[in-house]
């Protein structure tokens, strides 16, 4: 995607901010603006570093101060974003303040383009309180794409994703029951019941590869009462990146646009198929990147040892934080990288 | 400068933030992570838009905030930049707690490069409380380049700056009395008397054009008990845009290397002429952009008709915004631009 010179519109981001490294709008309003959109930033948190480092500092927004930007903001005519980007929003009160946000620019604009990051947790721990839910519930309804990951999906639906049968009711749930137009799973761990679902040509490549070493992403567009259903599979880097959700739903945000498709493709599984492929190979980057630094700052995980020591769990968070500034050229696309391509997996709704 | 998968380092930036539109850190960080930096990103301000807007909203971060956050950065081991980047900071007591970062940064190593833009104010008018600039001066002594306007060097040196005697007076006073190495007075009105001053081959090109239309920018770098003084010329574009000072500090930053110079420019000199450039390259895109905009979009400055109609100022205002995602390839150095390299002033210091 050429930048010279254009503007692929504005797009207003909320979401949290770190001062140090590459997580919530540090990992996500680089990659848009390299993407040449201009990008409005509301940050709902201000904190020293990710809350993965065990130790950080800084303040929230109130819902009264994230209310009052947005009110100020309308009053100079300034709240007329063609797309919408939201994630980490701190407690109820302020979740619900930005919900108020989407639905007034939703009325405004039946074409805005709402991507909403329900981030809620991750491998089945909540990161928010459980009363956050019901209102992301609620907002739903809003929303033009969500991403949320596996576990995001089991909480929004409550449904535990364990077969074929409760993963089409979760998305059913999704598009039906919460008017989801896109739904986009960000990565579900690839268990034996998934692959053997999985039609053949969706399988990973590497056959010698173990299937708990990789991760499925679905997109899934909803087409009257079924949806049309893409899907591809990746390996699962070893350890835990952090951000990887908020660059992921950015990318997909940034590539989601009105140009023609191709044959193969839909708009939802080409923004997707970018956003995987961009995100990977920052994912690879940044492994390689930390697997190169000195043995004191690339610790593997033990949970004891960090209790006892957490300057090594410091440690290990730093030299994971994403390299997206040496991976640039990767999200601008001016770096060749493997291309992911998402494909129709035609019999996802076949009982 | 190529960014392929290279980090030129990390800078710490400390200045305001605003959600729409480009000045304070979203004018420097896009621009200084675009050129290969990391850039540890500290809102002394989360405001809605810039002041000129007449209305804004948001909230300040207050002494205890930024010592809180830089405090716990430090234990966690992330206050390690190789530069330092600060700029409007709200108030005397934030101020100190930013000067005492700056103190602590340069304290651990003296190869930090420190560029304090002293953000005071501009065309004769303080932006600050008079309460801050002795804060400023004290601070002078730990900056490696510092990037006042022609009103901030008056303030800092207590020197009206009106002929050759009191230039080089003020920018005494700051090499020597304040110990600052590199000063960079970013913008000056070209008089008759500075026209006169300026050696003939730094006249501006265009000998049709009025002096008052033209602007000097002058490098100084220490040197003994004198300098060796840069200079250049340039148009200055009709009306007042937003933001232009902190993207010219961010790119002299950025610039700023220890790569070995050619004849006839000094590390300062090549990095002032490439922000000169770039700055005035995208001051020229928005220039163009702002007058290709409908008409009700780009009304002219008139005091008395903006306090009957508000409005009349906002539209202004977010015409005048800079493009800056619209000139990234200027930023990155991918798109030609006319070329303003700074050229000696030997006779500076003749009086």
């Amino acid at each position: 995607m050429a930048t010279g010179n254009i503007s692929h519109g504005r797009i207003l981001s909320i979401q949290s901010h770190v001062a140090y490294g590459y997580v919530g709008g540090k990992a996500a309003v680089f990659p848009l603006q390299c993407l040449g959109y201009d990008v409005d930033v509301i940050n709902t948190v201000n904190f020293s570093n990710h809350s993965g480092y065990g130790r950080f500092g800084g303040s929230r927004a109130s819902a009264q101060e994230l209310s009052q930007i947005f009110d100020i903001m309308d009053q100079n005519g300034l709240l007329y974003p063609e797309r919408l980007l939201t994630g980490y929003v701190p407690g109820a009160e302020a979740t619900e303040a930005v919900t108020a946000l989407a639905q007034r620019l939703r009325h405004r604009s039946p074409k805005l383009i709402y991507l909403l990051d329900p981030v809620l947790g991750d491998s089945g721990r909540l990161y928010v309180s459980p009363d956050v839910v019901p209102i992301y519930k609620n907002a739903l309804h809003l929303a033009t794409i969500i991403t949320p990951n596996w576990f995001e999906v089991e909480v929004l639906t409550d449904t535990k994703i364990t077969d074929a049968v409760s993963l089409r009711q979760a998305t059913q749930v999704l598009h039906q029951t919460y008017h989801v137009p896109h739904v986009v799973i960000s990565s579900i761990p690839l268990k034996s019941w998934l692959l053997d679902l999985l039609p053949a040509h969706l399988h990973p490549a590497s056959a010698s590869a173990s299937t708990s070493e990789h991760l499925a992403c679905i997109a899934s567009s909803r087409q009257g009462s079924s949806s049309t259903v893409y899907a591809t599979c990746f390996p699962c880097l070893p350890g835990y990146f952090s951000g990887v959700g908020d660059l992921f739903s950015a990318l997909v945000l940034a590539h989601f646009t009105d140009e023609p498709t191709t044959e193969g493709e839909t708009s939802l599984s080409r923004a997707v198929s970018q956003a995987v492929s961009k995100t990977h190979a920052m994912l690879v980057l940044t492994h390689e990147a930390a697997a190169a630094l000195p043995e004191d700052e690339r610790t593997v995980t033990d949970e004891e040892l960090d209790v006892r020591e957490p300057i090594r769990k410091i440690r290990r968070m730093r030299g994971r934080e994403l390299r997206l500034i040496q991976g640039q050229d990767i999200i601008r696309g001016t770096q060749p990288i493997e291309f992911r391509r998402l494909q129709a997996w035609d019999t996802f709704w076949d009982a």
